[in-house]
């Protein structure tokens, strides 16, 4: 299954050593965003990856491609125009220090002024089975949301599956108004999807089901079934943290109309925050293009997120090896 | 309030990634030390921060000066003269392996041969309303005592604040004739003193307080009042670390005629194990110049000193909106 | 004489070793700026150096105020507001390859999109007697060419001295109409100064001095002339860069109604490209605000432009007696 | 046209800041070689580029391909088998102190140990339609000159131009034994050659033409005439080198039946001394590729060997722009 | 007593921060090897540490010297012969994710391929006392099996303690006949040797000592005192590893003929995996070499183990002082 | 020839990149001296090198001597005694740019306060052939001194050869009576010493040789032959810089009583400042101790000092083989 995904690249800028911005005068440079890191992911378990995304028609844009090539995506399909691309400085926690991201840029960048015309939008579905689309793309501008909703459309019409991850900040969403854009926006491309990551906070909190909070286990199975029955959904699934002490475990569960599964939780040991969820959504889409079993689908992702956690930088550059080594020999800390 | 502080200004100089002197070509090179460290933080959480001190007059002591001018200090009263700076090499610890701290050059540094005449002191005093002195001033050289005292009585007739420090290690102090002569120096400056930083540990081992150790609760309550009130000491406070396993937690207290709070102890996770305790004094002075109530400046200041472990560097750069982050959302590990 | 400067704080990032953004994961990180440049020189040489300005209200804006003082500038009228900060990319060249510099997000940064209601101007101009507006301003938005006039007007109500750079790039300016505007901004802002850096140039591409190019030596004399009686300019300045073989050398002129000097030309020798017209510029500063005789403060300018082409970074640290080592020691390759 | 290229990928291992081995605990990593050179070189100016090679099939293996896809190389035909990568240590020299390299392990090395049988031949051949051969390849192993004779005549049995660089060290041959093998070897693929790469003093040395050194420009016309016709060769093409003082200089030539060209010679400013003359093929290829003429492919060649000499590292990430804009504005020095 | 080691050394290459080959152009350039770890950590105990091996004649070869005289081993037996140097890459693990290392090029190494013959045996026998050999030897190739067994033989005649570190990783030797050949030379050199490094894992699957797995305690001590017996071993002794929960504790133990002694678990923290069961055995043969009690021996031995885990490098640099002050005083993380 | 030195070692501390102090936090650390740097490069040269000096009692003393291990230097007459070691700051210029070197404690380091009493002199002339002793000792302090004097005396006993090194800088000796104080140590000394290091220009300045500055070629013989017949010298030598345009030359000269050699100008093309005149000395060392022709001596020796301009780091870790290959094919920039 050849899969791509529409979404921002943006420019990670990073202090090393988990300093902050006033203590350094050394950044580390990568390239990432949801659809590279999946992207990314998954071409290191050898499938075709490939990104639909706009950089900058400069030496920034080159590099960028030089990047994503690194990671294995198929880069055929990136176009360069515009100056500018989104970036954020990311200044690394330690223990009870929280990382702080700072954003520049997002809405002026070439990903961000670009609407659908401005893409090869039938030549590119020709290329692919499986297409994912990120939440961000809806509330990010009109051209991302136009750009989104157009995809998803198409891909439905040539019978490529479509994944899309809510990725639901409520906190970027405060105003009311702005809010209920969102809302419509997020009911009007539901019903191409047929994957969808998420969590019941996210079906609560911005489309409104259910009561009040908190849910209980009880109606958050129904909540789910409602959802998917809704709008067709066909598999539904994310990650859920526990917080035990100074610990921190993560589990990840997947439901179908049929069946829902969860994996034990797994000890989170963590180097760097940021991008974990995409490797959880990685080892999902694995699952599902190879035809896994949900059980075993679930536990390769929800290692493939634990390992995500162990490695700098946001793009999970884990092997099908390494996943399948952990799930083998847990607690084999060296292998020669 | 606007804070001055008279202290040295240290070069220090680090191994990166943990390693030691012999296994690197490469230093960190930051510029700390107990006044550096606490005006540094106070500037980040936007208080007037002066420091008075004595640096070389060549280039490394403009570095100096512009080092500190990064953390917010105001170098103003900052002298150069003389050709020499104090420095010490951290080999930076992991799990048992201690950290090492290796000293150059202190009492022959600009700081150590300056006394009181070299200082502009009264035009100092006119643009601060509390003044910090450290121990570390009193054991030094007879330069570096004469100024503290001097500096001690003379903002104590101007009605500003004096904060001690106690900073007394007994491993430094090791001979009879010496630890006497530091004795009488310390009696000597409290009078003058408004709030100290100090352990009930320094008040016996230094000052002969109490029978003998171990002290208990009670003991300690009556120990310390009974040093608050032959001083007149406003405020009395410090910490007290504690072991469980291979956990450190770490709780502040303070002491004033009328009342004595102590906070939770919080979980240490240390990625620096030096300046901590000055990020605790910060945290007291800030509550103090802005008249907060114990238990609330007591918080503050324990959360900020666990902030402070977990940064690279003595100097604390730690925000007031970061201390409060924590304690309004901690566990909290990433802010987009 | 206290000098101040309105102009945009940039973020320059860096490649090392002469790389390109292909060839690495690591970048210096800079804060930058015509008027950074300027005053952070004049610092360095014991002048107060304010700087009127906006960065963002963020943790990035936080580390650009800190990096601002390092270099000396005072930060007091350094504001905080919105999101984003203009930046770029310095990939240097060496030998025959050019240095390439690719910039992202200048028009939309705080600086860009802040008008002179946003700043307390009076309040800032009583703290400085002269006062820098870098020739960007006119063209980056309509905010800032407004603000820019607005300081020209009221600084010269105030017997403030103006000092303006031309800085015009034609090839920014491509479009007729634009060029048509800025040239109005030119000819309405250059009655207010008194100090102008630029080149004939300059003076003929854009404001129409002169036949045709190229100017003789005689002509360029009557164009300056022309252009300082007409606008009441008391110093027109700036330098000639000649190309012999693979050297390249440089020489300074200074131009009053009464007089022209103009230094030998001396070696460039080129560790960084970026920043050093700035050093020129802060040199004839020093020298008019000194009142040095023409010739001195041409030859230490100069002098000083040559050392900032062998610094790394935008911003020249160079002290006065450096200047004055190389003018008296011409040669000298070490001092102990 | 779509490039290919047979030949092998080396680990390039060089101490940081000109260093030596024994001054340093830090390595700058890059994959190299005359086929990653010339691709990666050919990428950057747009062409479709594979390489054909085989790398270990392991961790380093799968880093390898990473590094080449950044560069643009296309790794469909890249093997991965065995264990073993050939490698250099590169300690860059500087001024009359030359760069050494140190060799590890070539022989044994996955490319070394792979014979014909080992690579898809046939497929390959389909996706190109030119192949560059590096003489190396001939005096490395039996099992890599197997596979360079056998490309060479399947490619041109399907009319597929094969591009051959002469690549001979007279210091690596010294036995006579093996000199006369390599000799037979070289004369056994040349019949099968289109392009030639290297210099009289090749045919001189290893095929025996001319009569003895030195050999005047007449002489040299009429052997490389010779050499031509005897193995009907379309174009023979290198670069010379002359030495002045303390600079370096270099012009390209190419020579076809009916015409020489010979470029003006192009000051040499040097920051790393290997892997320029790959830039040249490179150059010549693309003007070949496009049917350029042959003086504008020469001085385009020469170009982009100049700027070769100006980067780091072995691969000339020189882009097809760069070269146009030093050719058009020769000593510009930054563009913005 | 004077100790000398027979063995490789290695060229390690650790990419930084946890990051993998992927992820990095930098390399941390290490010189290791058993030998080296065990004679670099006694030279730090002030005990003569001469190793006898081979590295390349080439400047490689002289890096290689020149670091193994900086953990302070004496070099005058290290030859310099052929071309090549065994290396491996290692990937540092955190957490979940395991520690990669890659091998390069052993066998051919000049360490690889240098028999008896090459080495003045007899001479380097009149400068120790003791003589340790490394399991790997016998496993390498017939030269170094060769190398091993004669100077275990000629050691043994002129009365100098053989000490043999089992090093059996039957991952590596997965064929029947090569098991059966390396059983044969164990069995061979095991009479020489008076030390013995091993684990009753190692007596099992090797040398087919008890009956099956698991072993029970009373069982091991009867199959220790039966190897012991029959070769006639002074001391056999290891450590064993114990995970708890997310933690790991390490004990080590010594077997004499009359007596065991067991250290109590330490737990391990951990920055490096690789090196760490050198430390142990040189923390042994400290003990041995100036015949401490057992007791004091092993908790020595185990100590120098855990701090051995805490830093980066395969060569345990830690001092005599250091494991006693941590052995004096747990958990005081600091000392000035 | 064992060559044995008495002399500092120096703690350097360098900036990356031609940084200046204010522009970094990273500084190279290196351990040096003017003895240290001779005997590493004579190590380098194969002879045996040893050297005489107290460094600290603490780990900065420790890895002092891990360094001089690493250059070939003979430890076993390093002292450790006290705690502080002298050091500089180096930040590199370039261009019209000078070093500058900063120092910092060197009067109470503990080479600075240890006098002959507390070294083994006897003990330590057993082991060498000739003796080098650096003129700054002779202005250090009075235990430098005298330490210098009481070697120089009884190694003259012993037949030990000395060699002495002026290194006199006129600017650090200002004050009268310093200076007479100095020249009488210097003439103290020189009845001693066989192989002297100088320029005329030490013979007049310090000891009032000739007449007045200039001092011409003829009187130079005069001078020099004088000055070597008045103290019994065997060799005087020294180096001339001679600046031309924006290039420098270097030569060397020998004399003896029978005769001057003087070698061709060499150019110098610089990466670091510091340290190359010891290069110089190195190079006639290996001359004299090998018995070289005075003109190979100087040919060699200065071809040396030519290739130290072009490392990084005081010491020179140059090797016979590399001087030599220089000689024999200058110009060739590469050896594979």
């Amino acid at each position: 299954m050849r899969i791509g995904a529409y979404g921002e690249v943006m420019l990670r800028l990073t202090p090393p050593e988990y300093r902050t911005l006033e203590q350094t005068h050394s950044l580390r440079m990568d390239f990432t965003g949801t659809g590279v890191n999946i992207l990314g992911n998954l071409a290191h378990f050898n499938l075709s990856a490939s990104l639909l995304t706009k950089v900058p028609k400069n030496r920034l844009g080159d590099a960028a491609k030089a990047n994503l090539r690194t990671y294995g995506i198929k880069t055929e399909f990136i176009g360069q125009a515009h100056n500018h691309i989104g970036s954020y400085f990311a200044e690394v926690g330690f223990g009870a220090r929280p990382t702080y991201v700072t954003y520049q840029n997002r809405r002026g960048s070439s990903f961000g002024v670009s609407g659908p015309a401005t893409y090869p939008i039938a030549e590119y579905l020709e290329t692919i089975d499986l297409l994912h689309i990120c939440g961000i793309s809806l509330s990010l501008t009109e051209e991302t949301w136009q750009t989104a909703i157009t995809l998803a459309k198409q891909a439905t019409l040539k019978n490529i599956k479509v994944c899309f991850d809510f990725n639901f900040r409520p906190s970027l969403n405060l105003e009311e108004g702005q809010r209920e854009i969102l809302k419509k926006r997020y009911e009007a491309i539901l019903p191409y999807c047929d994957l969808v990551f998420g969590s019941v906070r996210d079906l609560h909190g911005l489309l409104g089901f259910g009561e009040q909070l908190p849910i209980d286990g009880l109606e958050e199975q129904q909540i789910v079934q409602a959802f998917m029955a809704q709008y067709g959904i066909e598999w539904f699934t994310g990650t859920r943290r526990i917080a035990s002490e100074d610990k921190q475990f993560i589990s990840g569960m997947i439901y179908t109309k049929e069946e829902t599964v969860e994996t034990a939780p797994q000890l989170l040991q963590v180097l760097d925050r940021i991008g974990a969820g995409d490797a959880y959504a990685a080892g999902i889409l694995l699952g599902y293009a190879e035809k896994w079993p949900l059980k075993k689908t679930a536990d390769f992702a929800i290692t493939n997120a634990v390992l995500a956690h162990t490695m700098l930088g946001d793009v999970p550059l884990i092997t099908r090896e390494q996943v399948e080594q952990v799930l083998k020999n847990p607690g084999v800390d060296l292998f020669r």
